[in-house]
C-alpha cells in the first residue's frame, strides 16, 4: 500500500506504527510515538483521527501536550477537544495559547457536523485594491504563520462581506501592478455555517472546489472548508448510512475498537426492534392458523414470498436513501420516484411471479407434494408474488420521504426494517390472495 | 445549499442551470450552456460528471468541442474519453492537441479504477541542488501553464526517481538561497500505479495528504493524485457498496437518470438470484410439511424465526464489508472477527430468545393459539432464536472474508443474500429444535 521511499530505519518504522496503530493500547502508541522523529511524528499525529488525537494527548505528559496541541490547527483542535470527556476537555484547551484557545472555543459553539463545526477560522484575507505585488510579499509572511492555506484567498470588504476569491497561482502569474480586485473570481460558491456537513461535501463535491468560504446569516466570511477534511466526512457520512442501511446503529469507531458490550448495546437496540415488529408476523399468522391447517402447503411458500417482498424492499430503501445522501433526490421528487417504482415494482414482481409459477407447475413431486390442486397454488404464488415484490418496492421507496418529511435521517429506513415492514403485510397479501384463488377448493 | 453572490442575473442563471442540469435533456443543456458567461460556463463544465461532460462534449460543435475538451487536465479529459462509445472516442481524442492527446492516451492505458487512471501526469518536478529562489521563479512560469497544480512539488533524481517533496508553502516561506534539497521532505507517502483506488483513497484520508506521488514498479514517478479527485473515488466507491449491500447492481449512474429498462436490468438480476436461493425454503419446508400438519402452531412463528437470523446476519455482513472498504480490517483478522460475532451473536440470540419466551409464556390467548404444550413452543420459540441468530452473525460476518479470499468483491455479500442463506439453515435449524423439544408431545 503506502510506501515511505526508504532511507533511514526512522522511516521504515514510522511506518509499521501506522500499521500497527489500531492493534496497539494506549502504552504502546504513546512509547512508538516517543521514539519518531519529529517531522514522522507529526505526519503520524495529522493523520489519526480526533477521537485518537485525544487519547493521544491525554496520556502525553503536559509538555508534550501543549507542544501537539499546538501543532493542530483551530479546527483540528476543536475536534479533538469535542472528542474528550467534558472534565478533560479543560486539560486540552488549556494547553494552547490564549488567541487560538479562543479561536477554538469559538469553533465549539458550532456542532460538529455542520459547516461552521468543520471550517477553519484561519484563512488568509486580502483588500480588493492592494496590487498583486503587495498581496504576494504579505502572502509570503504569511505563509510562515499558521494559517490553514495560502492557496485560497478571499477578498473583502470593510463589513467582513466577501468580494471574491483568488487562488495564490492567478495572483502569482498575474500582472504584479494589477490591483487584485481585477484578478479575482467573484462567482463564488459558498455555504451558510449551519449547513450539515453532507451537504457541504456535496456542494464541494459537485463544483469541484478545493476550498469553499464560510458565510454566517449576514453574509460575513466565518472561516473556510477544505476539501482534505471533506475526504473524512465523505467516509464517515457513508459508513453510517451503510451502517443504518444494514439495520444497526452507527458504531462512530473502527469494527474492531468496539468493545463486546457496545458492540451488543448498537445491535440490539435495532434487532429488538425489528424483533418486535416481526411478532407481528406471529398475530398474522395465528389469525391465518386454521387456514394454514386446511391446506398445509400454502405454509411452504411463505419463507419465499415473504423474503422476496423484503428484498424488493431492501432494493428500493438503499436506491432512494443513497440518492437522497447524495443530493440526487429531494422531497419534492417523490412523485417521480413513486412512478418509477410502480413500473419497476410491476416488471420485477412479473419476472419472480413466472418463475414461481414454472416452478410450481413444472417441478416433478408437484401432485404429491401440493396436492391436487397444484394449478392454482401456482397461481396463488404468482399473483401473490407480483403484488408482494410491488409492495415492497412501494413502501422501501416511499418510507425514507416519509422520514425525511418528518425530520427523521433517512437512513433509519433500513433495509432491515424495510424487510419487517414488507413481512408482515406480504403474509396479508399472501393469504388474501389464497383465499380468493382457492376459496371453494381448498379453503 | 450554494449560493452564488448575487451580482448579476447570469450568475443565478448558472445556479438554477446547476439546479435543474439532472432533471434537462441533452438539448435544454447545451441551449443553457451556451448561454452563461465564459467563466460560469467553466465553474459548470469542471463540476460536471465525466459522463456529463462527454455527452455535453458530443453535443456541442466541432469548434467548441475543441475549445471545452482543451479545458479539461489530462486526467479529466481520459475520464471524459472513457464515458464515450468506442466510435465516439476519436471524436473527443481528436478535439486536443497533440501533445496532449499522447498524455491522454497514455492515461487510458490504465484502468479507470487504478492510481494510475485517477492520476494527472502534469505535476511540477524540480532538481534538488537549484535554488529555492531559483525554483519559486521556475514555478511563476509553471504557474502559467496547465500544470494540476504548483502547490505540492516533486524533487527527481535523473532517473525520475522521487527524492523528495516541497510544498510550495515551505518553499515560499524559506530562505531564497538554500538549496531545494534542504527545504524538501524526503519522507514520502506514495501509491504504486496500479493500486486500487479505493486504496488509494484510503491512503490519502488516514495521512491527511493533499496528494499522492504515483511510482511505477521501478521507483520513477508517474503523476500524482490529488484529494479533489479522492473526493468523487470516495463518495463513487461508498454509492456502489451501499447499492450492493441493498442487493443491487452498482446503478452506475443517479438514480433519477437511470432508464425503467435499465433499473429492472440491475434489480431483477439480483432478485432472480436470491428468488431462486429462497425456492429452497420451498423445499425444506416441503420435507418438514407432514411436522407442520402434525402441529400447525410451528409455522406461526416461521417468518419470525427466519427474518431474526436474517437481521443478525444483515447487521454483522454491513459492519464486516464496511470495516474491510475502510482498510480497519483484512483478511489475517478473521479470527478476530469471528470471536467477536460468536459472543456478539450469542448474546444477541440470549436477548431475542427471552423476549420471544415471555412474549409466548405471557401471550393472553397462549393456550388457545400455541395448545396446551404452550410451555414447550415456547422453549422451541426461543432456543431456535438463540441457535439462528448466532448463526445469522457468524455467516454474515465469514462470508465477506470468503468473497474476499476468493478474489471477490466483498460487498457482493449484501445483507439480501445473507437473510436469503440464514432463512433456509434458519428454518433447519428451528424444525430440529423443535423435533427434540417436541418429540413425545406434539410431534
Amino acid at each position: 500500500m503506502a510506501s515511505a521511499v526508504p532511507e533511514s530505519n526512522a522511516g521504515l518504522m514510522a511506518e509499521e506504527l501506522r500499521d500497527a496503530w489500531l492493534a496497539l493500547d494506549l502504552g504502546e502508541r504513546v512509547e512508538g510515538f516517543r521514539m519518531l522523529d519529529p517531522g514522522e511524528a507529526e505526519q503520524l499525529f495529522d493523520g489519526l483521527e480526533p477521537r485518537e488525537q485525544c487519547a493521544l494527548l491525554l496520556a502525553l505528559s503536559p509538555a508534550e501536550r501543549q507542544l501537539w496541541m499546538r501543532q493542530l490547527a483551530p479546527d483540528d483542535a476543536a475536534d479533538a477537544v469535542q472528542a474528550a470527556d467534558p472534565a478533560a476537555r479543560e486539560m486540552l484547551l488549556g494547553a494552547l495559547d490564549a488567541p487560538t484557545r479562543r479561536e477554538v472555543a469559538a469553533l465549539l459553539a458550532y456542532a460538529e457536523d455542520e459547516a461552521g463545526g468543520l471550517m477553519s477560522p484561519r484563512y488568509v484575507r486580502l483588500r480588493p485594491d492592494m496590487s498583486v505585488d503587495e498581496a504576494v510579499a504579505y502572502l509570503r509572511r504569511a505563509a510562515r504563520e499558521r494559517v490553514e492555506t495560502i492557496y485560497y484567498i478571499y477578498v473583502l470588504d470593510a463589513e467582513q462581506r466577501l468580494l471574491g476569491v483568488v487562488s495564490f497561482r492567478d495572483l502569482f502569474a498575474a500582472q504584479p501592478d494589477a490591483p487584485v480586485r481585477q484578478v479575482m473570481r467573484t462567482s463564488i460558491i459558498s455555504v451558510r455555517d449551519d449547513l450539515d456537513q453532507e451537504a457541504v461535501a456535496n456542494v464541494i463535491a459537485e463544483n469541484g472546489l478545493m476550498a469553499v468560504p464560510v458565510l454566517d446569516a449576514e453574509g460575513r466570511i466565518r472561516g473556510i472548508v477544505t476539501v482534505d477534511d471533506i475526504v473524512d466526512v465523505v467516509r464517515e457520512e457513508a459508513t453510517e448510512d451503510i451502517q443504518k442501511i444494514g439495520g444497526t446503529e452507527a458504531l462512530d469507531a473502527p469494527y474492531l475498537q468496539v468493545g463486546l458490550r457496545e458492540m451488543v448495546r448498537k445491535r440490539a437496540g435495532w434487532l429488538v426492534v425489528l424483533f418486535v415488529g416481526e411478532l407481528l408476523t406471529a398475530s398474522a399468522m395465528a389469525i391465518y392458523e386454521d387456514r394454514i391447517a386446511r391446506a398445509v402447503v400454502l405454509a411452504l411458500f411463505i419463507p419465499l414470498i415473504i423474503s422476496s417482498g423484503g428484498n424488493a424492499g431492501s432494493q428500493a430503501t438503499t436506491l432512494v436513501i443513497r440518492a437522497m445522501g447524495m443530493g440526487e433526490v429531494n422531497l419534492r421528487d417523490w412523485w417521480r420516484v413513486l412512478r418509477r417504482e410502480i413500473w419497476t415494482g410491476l416488471l420485477l414482481g412479473t419476472v419472480l411471479g413466472m418463475i414461481g409459477l414454472i416452478r410450481v407447475l413444472l417441478w416433478p413431486a408437484r401432485a404429491q407434494q401440493y396436492g391436487e390442486h397444484f394449478v392454482l397454488i401456482a397461481y396463488t404464488v404468482a399473483l401473490s408474488l407480483v403484488g408482494v415484490v410491488l409492495w415492497g418496492a412501494l413502501a422501501g421507496s416511499m418510507l425514507p420521504f416519509a422520514l425525511r418529511r418528518l425530520g427523521f435521517d433517512p437512513a433509519s429506513a433500513s433495509a432491515p426494517f424495510v424487510a419487517t415492514l414488507v413481512d408482515v403485510t406480504g403474509l396479508v397479501i399472501y393469504f388474501s390472495v389464497a383465499s380468493m384463488v382457492l376459496s371453494g377448493t381448498l379453503l
